[in-house]
């Protein structure tokens, strides 16, 4: 097989719903030769707008003219687009601090072929994570963080995620809260992992506040991370059963394997090119 | 099989802990010829509180006397104790509105066998469900509440509870909020079910607020009603999956079959004797 | 909205898998004026089969020429399709023993709206379910079944389904086998409920043999009825946990529940045109 | 706080019912200075079978002779037990092939500290996960195992967990099968972990056979293993949904999630000494 036959093309494109619009996207791919693997739609009848997913294995070699061919015909058509190719492997950044569940978790998925990505850079605002990152093999940066030097840390932050080409960060239990300017200046999607079904228990110690409110279950939520702290779209939740036998302790234990099942299928949903952010929501194309 | 023999006795009793007190609850109900069904413990090493269940056969014929002593021994070891007598059923009325679907589930559960008590009573503010509950040979009250009548309608209520000795009250989709003061002169348990995952989304149109979150899954909770609306001790919770696919009708939909399972068994729970309050929490003892 | 406008068709269709399906498909559609509101795809790498849900709004008023245009058209693919208009409601037959539980719940779930269908029949081979049946305002008909009349029975079922022109049979907890020839005669789906999580204990008494084997989770599976008892294309499926404290009982109590959950699923689906069945399996559009 | 007040007993014990057993055994533990921590009883009321479990903190220093002492109790009780002490850390082997999540998930878990056990022995027929081992800092060893060979393997098997004074012995994707002969030699307990809903899909290549028959929902079974293959008593099973856009492979992923939580929660209970087997099943006191 070619490396051109084998490249594939995802877009995610959202707009103004109008009669037509699957025939006339399904016609462009195949009219130039492509072949369409999957394609999912879905219309907010509400709001009147068109989603999609598409994936598909362009004709010719260069797949790279076919994506900003699409972008242009999607453009037209009054759609916003985004257009992943296979050919391009997401350089991943993960943050940790002292919590090492998720990080494991990662990390062993991506070691085992769940993730097609490259882990490009591990960061910490502590040292502890350091042996296991380099014994994992991964570049480990220390970016200790304060109130006062906070701005400064987010700087250098900005520094290396562009140094190395950064796609998508990925907060481990990251312990630091990121300001609307990081973000913002950073430009590309943050996952966040949050110890709670959101939007209950938001903000700081969630295990507390769900052992004192006396839940009967415990979650957690992927979400994008924005400016408003746990108010970003979610991508993915999970809850799982607790009683009064259970401690805040044993609530901690059970939330990190939630936490590691949670944010471990949202990275997967991201990496595949499923997720479709829009207004404070997300559509997932799983 | 003697009437004596098959009457049981549960406890509930919750107080200071200290060693021994298994030792002495089991010691004084095998020492006057009970047996033990099943025992159940719990203590929260934080505050200090020993919460029992206990279940047992009596010796003798009245099992009345056989509860009183068993409370005056549990004031004995400083403990605040509930006793219940199978002999007993307990007189349940149950509050609707227009909704229905808790309202069947709950009258056809009690029809197939699951829940030892009588209702005794329906009572609405609408008069829609009034055939149905004719139809189930169940005796209906009308009491049409509005703001500028609803602290009259409180009274009606409470004199119908009343002459009807009622011991549980459940609100089936009852969509009115009682007032404090109707639940403290009533001082027996009020059973509410909220259509969403408490704490999140208390208040009105929870699936409306859930559906603008964008979460991932709906919930369902059954607490005690209190003075504090949907802040009550919370006995159940569930939660069911939604994708961007479902509008607020399918959430709605969805939700129904979620607070018939969530009511179901938080009622069946508090008429088996298993539901301990304390503070703003509950203990099952499932 | 005129009835035209209003109208919508589903075409399930499946065949051998070639590239430009998807838009072949859309572009028929939009040509002839159609607007489409949903369309999913599935593709059987390994089997090399298409499967495609699609759900449009034809041009013009005569839906039903619309409906064989596309069949036609779907042939000319070398495609096999079935294609459902909403004009057509379904008409249902629910087949009942003695167990009530699932009739309840599918009936007022058909009252409370959830089911585009007539339920046009109950038949059973025993009585007792005769004065819920009338009391919902449902035709009953009573057909007894023993060993020695079963082929007698069944012809008389026959003739009763084709006297109400029925397109859907679902078992009920009905407690007779039906024949291969039956089913074969019939012609149409029927859908059948099993309690318990096949292909794990199917045959007699599910329940008591789940309790023997000591299984932590206990399922119901419904499925689409064929010649071979319990083994036919499974549509939905469901598990509840439970303990060794649950008696055989208690898994009875407890199976109710996932028995009406995922038979009201099954049935759902199969109503809104989302099963296709292919081999022993489906392929469910939700 | 000094050792002696620090060490806790665990007592499982079953026989035959009778009244007074629970107040006979608080009573005992009382009167000698104890302290019941937690007491749990189950009855199995169609075989007339007592079940506990009973935590306490034992008066003195010497809890070793304690432990002896309740044994001879129980005894005259005319029941079984087994009592384990908290001053005795479990001596684990685990036991891998080429499969490392399970591998992984129990080592980093033991590592997080929810595991109050040694991993003395880490025991392998591949070499591939020797450098995986080596890097936890744990001791491996290499047996190879042919069809020829299994008989002197097993001898080794029982040599190296003899040496090494194994106390449990778990299979973590082992993908061998232990013969009937070995685990009565071994005459400790050994938790597997198979890749199905046992009983269905019992053997090899569960996950083919999920796909084959069309389910929607795979599972995961822990179980101690016994001589007949996939028959032992369940511990602990979980499922995850699966649809008919999941490959083979899909399911094997989804999959490796379901072992890890299910065998790590089989290992927890086991290593608290919740789990008591009787007959085919097993009663666990979580």
């Amino acid at each position: 097989m070619t490396t051109a036959a084998s490249t594939t093309l995802v877009a995610l494109l959202h707009g103004p719903d109008r009669p037509g619009l699957v025939a006339r996207v399904a016609g462009w791919i195949f009219e130039r030769g492509g072949n369409i693997l999957h394609a999912d739609q879905h219309r907010d009848m509400e709001a009147g707008v068109f989603f999609q997913r598409v994936e598909w294995v362009p004709a010719g070699e260069d797949a790279s003219t076919e994506a900003r061919a699409f972008l242009e015909f999607s453009t037209s058509l009054g759609m916003s687009a985004r257009v992943a190719s296979s050919e391009h492997r997401a350089r991943v950044a993960i943050f940790v601090s002292k919590f090492d569940h998720c990080f494991h978790d990662l990390v062993l998925r991506w070691k085992a072929g769940e993730y097609a990505c490259d882990i490009a850079l591990v960061l910490s605002n502590h040292p502890d994570l350091m042996p296991v990152a380099v014994n994992y093999g991964l570049p480990f940066e220390l970016v200790p963080v304060t109130a006062a030097t906070k701005q400064a840390a987010e700087a250098q932050h900005l520094t290396l995620l562009k140094r190395e080409r950064i796609d998508l960060v990925i907060l481990a239990r990251y312990m630091q809260v990121l300001s609307g300017e990081f973000l913002e200046r950073f430009g590309r999607p943050v996952i966040n992992i949050h110890h709670s079904f959101l939007p209950a228990f938001a903000g700081g110690r969630p295990y507390q506040q769900a052992h004192a409110r006396g839940v009967k279950l415990i979650g957690a939520t992927a979400h994008y991370a924005t400016a408003v702290l746990d108010d970003g779209p979610i991508i993915q939740q999970d809850v799982a059963r607790v009683t009064h036998r259970h401690s805040v302790e044993d609530l901690v234990r059970k939330g990190r394997d939630l936490e590691k099942l949670v944010l471990a299928q949202a990275v997967r949903w991201h990496l595949e090119n499923r997720v479709l952010v829009y207004g404070k929501k997300t559509v997932v194309f799983d």
